[in-house]
């Protein structure tokens, strides 16, 4: 499959079978996400795959009720994975400060993305959740209250029918070629 | 090809050759690029691709000169990405200052990814880079002052031999299944 293909394949999924995934597959996506490019090589990231049936129970009820209750889909993903951002080397936080841009919010967003694009090529089903209670998931997680855990990656077996049209903004609203 | 073959080709290149890139190839990878995902589908990006000679001399000697000048081998790349952050709907941008997190640098990093991936399986070098002379870059190609043209990516084909090993830290080190 060309890479176009994966990419046009990827989409949110919300709807998720009751079917374990593999723990090859599991990390084949970790794999992928470890190989990414990232500021300085900084590799400011750290992934926790919950798939244990009654941790995963735990961090979702944690993650995805009162105000992030829009999320609840995801309890149903019979995989949660929690992606921590850490600081970038010295010289990237040294050159993001300079140019205003923090380096390692970037580096997780690729490294992130790797994990996702191969979990479509397995053939799985993933959804990016940025709305989540951070604090509760810690607490359950038995993380320390300094770490950053900015995003969560539903994972599963997709119970949803086919791809959907994906709408975006043309190629000439969003880019040139000069 | 797959996925995790993809990721490992990727490799930051530093050495170009003097052989220009396809009009049809560009178009491919900013294709790539415009399917990222984002928060709320705020597609917060905007790509300029750079490949007349003249106005990318001038753009590369703009960008890596001086304290940049770390970079200067992006000069002999015969096209320059120069990739613009813009702002996240409003439902992103709430929730991501209620979440401590800038969602719209993650999904920068996630589009400009896809262009990188996309150009790896063209057969074509890259490289992402953050340290340049965002001023004098936005003066060169006539955009406002308040424009965040956060990174560049370099491209075309690599001057560099075969594929080096990748320096990363231990699938135990960056993740944990549980």
């Amino acid at each position: 499959m060309g890479f176009l293909e994966l990419v046009s394949r990827r989409q949110s999924c919300r709807k998720y079978l009751d079917r374990p995934v593999d723990r090859g597959q599991i990390e084949r996506c970790l794999e992928a996400a470890r190989l990414a490019p990232s500021a300085c090589n900084s590799q400011p990231w750290r992934f926790v795959a919950v798939q244990d049936p009654a941790l995963k129970e735990k961090a979702a009820r944690a993650a995805f009720s009162g105000i992030f209750q829009m999320n609840a889909f995801a309890r149903e993903a019979p995989v949660l994975v929690f992606l921590i951002r850490e600081r970038s080397k010295y010289a990237a936080r040294m050159g993001g400060q300079v140019r205003g841009v923090q380096y390692n919010l970037i580096d997780l967003g690729i490294a992130g993305e790797h994990f996702i694009l191969q979990a479509t090529e397995e053939g799985l089903g993933t959804c990016w959740i940025g709305w989540f209670n951070e604090r509760a998931v810690k607490k359950v997680l038995g993380l320390p209250w300094h770490v950053k855990v900015d995003l969560v990656i539903s994972l599963g077996y997709s119970a949803e029918e086919g791809l959907r049209e994906k709408s975006r903004h043309g190629i000439g609203d969003m880019s040139e070629v000069r």
